[in-house]
């Protein structure tokens, strides 16, 4: 059967996340219901990374099988068709080869998470960053996040419901940059933990509004304890934006 | 009575543009309601731009008296409060002059135009941009663009709606840049006609697409005819950026 990689974006707002449920709106359930309509199947669509609810993917990527070739303008063109008027496109299609898995050949993930730094709420970018109303300082929370990256025991950033085998990842990047109002964090390894980008933030932000020393990142690292760290930033201003194979 | 400036940002898809009208949804009226809740007055909120139903902002400017002074943070975060959950916030409050007019001393009027150029529709920026499928030459529609800076009757650029006395302005800037797949287009001048920016967006477009030749411009203007220019681009690709005075 020919396999299909597909690069996806989707807001996260109206889905139940990436992973396909009984009796709520999810990213895969869509694709999966699209993909039926233009060729009668029933397929399964695999995505690199299982996003959380609310979370927004630029470049999520996905494959899927379908029982004869297509062109892939035509793949791309009938399921951006079948998929309105819901928040999901697909920005791309290309033909793999059937040892292509989204998932397991990804050598590495960029995660993208966006805060808006300002008293005033957000009229334009509602429900696409986190609006934190204390001043950050962004150049403090970069200082922290280079304490996180390299290889470690992320136990202290892992949601309860994580399923990873094991605790340990290496963070191949993770940079905080400020452009006036906007503080972007750029969040890059070949995996993370369940929340584990979100954790980060939530705890670099303390750092930022100067609650926390930069110094205390070590000690939640060496806590291996999910309460040594900062609140779970919220899923609207998380971005999964590329997956390199 | 102590007159105050305020900087807006909203998301223009829920309103019929900025003027308080009997039925229908305005930002000039969740302004003026929210004030009315803050402070028990009816009050006018005047904007420096009435932008159409669809236009956003990111830096609209408006002016309003009150009775008795308040502080300039009271103002903005009650606003703010009372506009809930509607898009539209108060950036900056600040105390003015009273012969300071959001409207007639604004000097510089900026919008920016914002046109994904791709085949795949919008995910994320839904409403927030024009998606045009064919691929445009953004260095084309840049050269063109430049045929209409400066002082010109811009008859063929006007809404037949349009109360301005003059179709003589002074465009003082427009320009086109390409970053990935999103095409912006800046534009700059004292004051704009009715559908102006819109409707020079839409000629540059056919310009982009090579439907019509750079040179097609000083005829379009020469014209002094709506009928000779492009169509109307689409409302929700419009910011109206910054004010100056």
């Amino acid at each position: 059967m020919p396999r299909y990689k597909l690069v996806l974006e989707y807001d996260g707002g109206p889905f139940q996340g990436w992973q396909r449920q009984h009796d709520a709106p999810t990213v895969q359930a869509s694709l999966e219901a699209a993909a039926l309509r233009f060729c009668g199947e029933q397929v399964q669509v695999t995505a690199a990374g299982r996003t959380d609810a609310g979370v927004h993917a630029s470049g999520q990527v996905a494959h899927l099988d379908l029982a004869r070739e297509v062109t892939v303008e035509t793949l791309r063109d009938a399921l951006n068709h079948h998929l309105r008027p819901q928040p999901v496109v697909v920005l791309e299609a290309s033909a793999v080869s059937d040892d292509f898995h989204a998932r397991f050949s990804a050598r590495m993930r960029h995660y993208r998470y966006r805060i808006v730094n300002r008293r005033a709420p957000l009229a334009l970018e509602r429900g696409r960053a986190w609006q934190v109303p204390r001043r950050l300082d962004a150049e403090m929370m970069h200082e922290a996040a280079q304490h996180l990256v390299g290889q470690h025991d992320f136990t202290s950033f892992r949601s309860a419901l994580c399923q990873a085998k094991s605790p340990v990842k290496t963070l191949a990047q993770l940079a905080v940059t400020r452009s006036g109002s906007e503080i972007d964090i750029c969040a890059r390894a070949r995996s993370f933990l369940h929340h584990q980008v979100r954790n980060m933030v939530g705890t670099l932000k303390l750092v930022g509004e100067g609650r926390w020393p930069v110094g205390q990142i070590d000690a939640v690292l060496a806590a291996c304890d999910r309460a040594a760290a900062g609140p779970t930033a919220p899923a609207c201003g998380l971005y999964l934006v590329q997956v390199d194979y």
